[in-house]
């Protein structure tokens, strides 16, 4: 038995089974885009750890920060008093923001929890109580940003009754324009199916937030039209409802701007969320908005033990520092095109892959039946699996999307040496060679 | 101006105002129980960072642990792929939780979202939907430990519709006893008290949890009578509920025990919750329980990207051998009996030192008017800057409760240092010397 | 088999199990105070129909306005046009609220439907969500009104989650004093009671509306007392919330005054729902209110096809004359004290009679153990059901409270007679000559 | 100033403004489908109070039947004793519901509580809490009902937070298909968009109930596609949800059918919510189901003091007996046709009269903008306010359908007549001759 293999047979008698199931290894240690499990294999990570790892592994100058902040001042609670590098965050993530005139923040510590003060701050602000946000959307695990997703049921599932006052309406993703219906046609049909319950049951004046994913991550990365954006926007903008953008999965550059949001010309959000990359993937969360909305909520209305730790912010100082130094938001545009041009050419060679979505190093590639067009579950299932036996970390969202989020700072070789892989994995499956592995059952979301 | 007036001044513009207003000061460093501000004035921590740093500030073992881990990886997420630190942390945590029977745990950032996953996991389990929590009882900021919690009524404004189904039940704390009542008639009427919903309108049999602080801490560090905790212990299990503790803020060696549940002989909860000082004060949390609850959830019902991060769960382990090695239960018992000690003899010398309460190195001491008895919020006031002025960090729960949470590293000369400037702090109180500092109206929660 | 029976077997193939159990038979007509079963057993009625034939059966006057506006119109939807039964009843019901300044009012065809439309107007006005009521309270089967009541569990049985936003307090009814309690600190101690949630949880300037029972019905004809009434509702003033009165069971006569709030010296409500006897049992309910609260709401926020309707409302109108033109407010209140009397003198003779509670034609009659002093469940059953065998209809509420709720035009004779049925059944038990009937256990709330 | 005008004006002092603006008249008296208002003036009515007179005004053998029961026995509760007329009405109810096996019911006093128990007793038996409803739906005012529909606006605003667990999916209603669209292609559309919350976000398996108007009334009158009912009949089948029905506007012979959901051949409902015409627009309603679901709540969870009345059932079994003898459904089928010959020749005349639905006397005219084929909600206006001048009592639902609901009982001269009086509004419409009242700002939804 490997190292792998000890640990997660220990480890699954005392873990509540909480994990989606992909590969069977414990991640042992990584430098850049690679990774090394316990029994010494090595990966190139084209998985970002979600999204949380922008400025890649194990980085020296972040890991200097994390050290020397660790000597001084591993802990001070925010919530009573300042701490120095909280301080200086603040200032530079704010300075970073989106969003014109005073900009202010709050700390929290996950994605999840940032969620629940936008709700917090909007309700707050408006002094509404309506909540509205998008099917397919993944806005966390506590229990307002799980009353706001709707993305996998078993993110409602046992656990109700919700959060009161939320309305989700259909995102207008990739998969849901009709055959023979213009781009226009479709902003149209889907913009009405955002305005019904405002014209059934939902008092716009009584709605404080619309939160959306601006490119849906575990929806399957795919970009609401811009369109549609604007005139969402504007019906917030009419009404008096908060417009809030979730860039925790999509920022940091990984679409090859700052944030998402600002692949929408025009679009300015009110509020945002971020995390995840925000300090390399210590656990550290921000919402960013406008001062006036977050000035709205007297103390302790938001507050976290830990949340905007010492060692957290020192940590996110020193990604911000990197993502500048190295360009990386240029660098995600940059090879992002790569990429895309990498998936045209299978695309020609391989007719199981079908659409395909690529907005700086952040990608969704369905894979179907060539026959009918229609989602493969099974041969998505093969491919990521043999893509993982040759060394390419990556996984699946939805049944038939390969999710492709790597690193920011994976070199060119590592990226070419990844499409050499997936390539060698498209064409086995091609030629038939591939078979689900034993546990292609569990695998997947 | 000084440092920290100057990081306070930026750090205004750009921060929610949801700090708890105390001191104007930005911690910089810290050893053990010392603390330095940007000033580079010295305190001695009373506070622990709100019992997060239990270890004590910039431990060498702990800060050594956490450079280690991020020179090697400092993030990969547990809920895609397991990670070596958060695997053996997993088993040790297990080991150590006061639960008898098969445990499993599921990670968390923050004691927050701990208490949303208690909630999940209650509901998951039992299939029903209502939760029973305590008046004065902090849980969090997230929606569902919010909606749980009942401490500040800044907690709760503006944000509702908070979750349904949460009824909230009177703590027998020590200012709910009547004059002339003995403690089992005390005992007997709180109890009735919390029975009252039952038999009313709140269906037992589906009431899927009643989560309790065995001491509250910002209730204002008072502990249930074993009798009442023994009677709706009983009641839970008569019912089917589950028993849930949070020992996020009183455990990992607070009172002198493991676990604050630990003094109440014959308890044993369900479902725990842990974090602040886990991992030092790290973002890091767990629900950890009875397997057969573990298990009811199915993923990804709680997961959160950063949760089970290598780094933190590399600082837990390194927390964890630290409490062992330097015996900081053993220590927190006997130094809370030092610590009894002089609030003993202070109470004989000064009249506005009212009831105290001392568990472990925890304790909260009453300051009261000596003519009515009552709370006398304005000279805990002063009498908290005074010492901060002298160099003892320590701040007030509720209008006029001392609280007495050092570090659990506090060394003898420090804490009978700690204990002259809180002598002379009252004794000027008491000589009309001490007024009030400019600032007090926004002082204290 | 009796008509009775065959009755109740054919219905019990076709009815819902919703009904209370008491004894079986089927009414089948009434005159005044008397009821005659399918049987033709004939009985002097306590119950008055749950207090909704306050005039008595079959009053001439009452008939002849039904048969008569039958004959004209039967219905038509007050939610589109005005009638003119309606109309005229909406001015003499204004005119009677005890509201000074400008009233209106809205219809509905239940007290349940009534106290949803309290918690509507109540939202409307204040722009807050939630909403206090107390423990005991018997509010109506909608779930507006469901979610308030706190009367019996399978009131919230398998219906859940219930309206969010609702917070029960204490009632101070007859049971709850301690003993060695002086009224003042009952009084103090309930309102402590009652503030704990503002204080912890629940911002009072969020708060819609406290909803009471000046009296209770269904929770055991037990009177708040003055003082604690004085204080909720400068309370409520204070914090601009809303002061409800629920009329439906005590109004219109019953505690010998119009209203039962009448019997608290200087409360005035600012909604108060009115039902049961008002249109003398036929279904017509009404929430009354300042002016301003009632035009809180746009067309059609509560309408209900037919309430309002042409019959109800003349058999309201007819009501009223009947009320006034007999004197029978005052007749509650004379024929009240005549009560009070007979039970006083029945206390002496009969240890198990404990405290009893009369305003008006309105009383609780508490059953206990003479050894114990406590509820004795089964005496009571046994004394209703005797009376039940010997003439007399009277029912139980709570355990062991025996409901006293006459019609209010029942005969000085009628009166004389029940009582000395009553008495009979007294002596027997006494004499421990009563025994349980065969279906006792489910006699009963 | 006439009767109806001071009658309004007084009635406008004392009455919260919740009646939707149409005309200001006072109903006075009226004979099957004629009306009379209080200055003397007669109406041919098109309206029968909402569907609330299908046996027409002041029937003689039902004004009988409530005269001679009110002179017997006006009220009972059936929440504590059967009585006669309610025993025999449930009986003769739940033979004639469509639903196979035994069926069993409970009162209700209107439609909206009537939905209310059907959330209840869904909740109840599946152990379930979400709930399923339509746009376009009216199912009431009180809070369950309410939170059910989704008609208008005024129905949600200011009075959140509504019902926990409601989720609103699309009505296919007469407007939703697509240009191009085939009635296929519609349907399937339209059952992705019901399924849609339940791939996302919705638990299939904690559903309790789906609950449709099968012909929604306020919501223009328009049906559902039969394959369309199928489907998510079978997938409410498959799910163990429950699949209810409202048929309190479409019930009692309204649609030419003693029901509605009998025009879905091979639909059986588990639930259905009777009321409106049930009683003849007295107050009465009923759940009738499936006597296993009917049989899950325990007493008093559903019980109404005035619910079952004996006198609103005695009016009610003489409604049974009208439309029986009269053989009103069979009537309802044949004028529907003889309506539907009427407006498919008006339809050639007038280019303004859009689409129009007609099943039995139940219909729905669209008035259109003859350019754009858009609704007109003023040609609306000016039409139904002429045709009232006309003395044709006749209202509009959503902006632009004429709303054609006859009592049953209407003559074929009285339809004759009022067909001519349409074509005669109809072609002053054309002429240009109509304007808009005064008050037409007001009038209308
Ligand atoms: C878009 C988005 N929002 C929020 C979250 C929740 O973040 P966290 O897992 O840190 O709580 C995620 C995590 O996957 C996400 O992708
Ligand atoms: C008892 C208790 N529970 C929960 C929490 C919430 O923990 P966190 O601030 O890490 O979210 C706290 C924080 O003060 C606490 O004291
Ligand atoms: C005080 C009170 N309020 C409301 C109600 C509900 O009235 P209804 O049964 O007419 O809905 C009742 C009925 O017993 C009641 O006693
Ligand atoms: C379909 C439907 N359901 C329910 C209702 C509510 O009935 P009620 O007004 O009697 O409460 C109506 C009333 O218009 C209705 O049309």
């Amino acid at each position: 038995m490997g190292e792998n293999e000890k640990i997660l047979a220990n480890e699954s008698k005392v873990l509540s089974p909480q994990r989606v199931q992909y590969y069977d290894i414990a991640i042992e240690s990584g430098k850049g885009a690679l990774l090394r499990d316990a029994n010494g294999k090595e990966y190139i990570d084209l998985l970002a750890s979600a999204s949380s790892t922008n400025t890649g592994h194990a980085h020296p100058h972040i890991a200097a920060a994390i050290s020397e902040q660790a000597n001084k001042l591993i802990q001070y609670t925010p919530a009573y008093f300042a701490n120095v590098p909280a301080a200086k965050l603040a200032e530079r993530l704010c300075a970073l923001a989106p969003i014109s005139g005073p900009v202010k923040l709050t700390w929290g510590n996950s994605g999840s929890d940032a969620n629940d003060a936008i709700i917090k701050f909007s309700r707050a602000y408006t002094g509404r109580q309506y909540l509205v946000s998008f099917t397919g959307a993944y806005h966390g695990s506590t229990y307002g940003s799980l009353s706001m997703s709707s993305c996998s049921l078993n993110m409602a599932r046992k656990m109700g009754p919700m959060l009161p006052g939320v309305v989700k309406v259909p995102y207008p993703d990739a998969w849901a324009q009709l055959p023979n219906e213009t781009e226009d046609e479709f902003v149209d049909r889907m913009f009405a199916a955002f305005k019904l319950p405002f014209e059934t049951y939902l008092p716009a004046e009584e709605t404080a937030v619309i939160l959306i994913e601006p490119i849906q991550g575990d929806g399957g990365i795919t970009k609401a039209p811009q369109k549609f954006m604007e005139k969402i926007y504007q019906f917030a903008h009419e009404n008096g409802i908060l417009f809030a953008v979730d860039e925790i999965n999509q920022g940091m550059g990984r679409t090859g701007k700052w944030w998402s949001i600002q692949n929408f010309p025009g679009i300015e959000p009110d509020l945002m969320s971020v995390g995840k990359s925000l300090a390399s993937g210590l656990p550290l969360s921000a919402v960013i908005g406008r001062a006036e909305i977050m000035d709205s909520l007297g103390s302790p209305a938001n507050v976290f033990t830990t949340a905007g730790n010492p060692v957290t912010t020192a940590a996110s100082l020193a990604t911000l520092d990197v993502i500048e130094d190295e360009h990386l938001v240029e660098r995600s545009a940059r090879l992002g095109k790569v990429a895309a041009d990498f998936f045209t050419k299978e695309q020609e060679k391989f007719a199981f892959i079908g659409a395909f979505r690529m907005y700086g190093l952040d990608g969704g590639i369905d894979i179907v039946d060539p026959a009918t067009g229609k989602a493969d579950r099974e041969a998505t299932t093969k491919l990521i699996y043999r893509m993982f036996e040759l060394g390419v970390l990556i996984i699946s969202l939805k049944d038939n999307v390969l999710r492709f989020q790597p690193p920011l700072v994976i070199t060119d070789e590592q990226l070419a040496q990844a499409f050499e892989i997936m390539d060698q994995a498209f064409a086995e499956l091609q030629a038939g060679k591939l078979s689900l592995p034993a546990n292609a059952a569990n695998i997947g979301w």
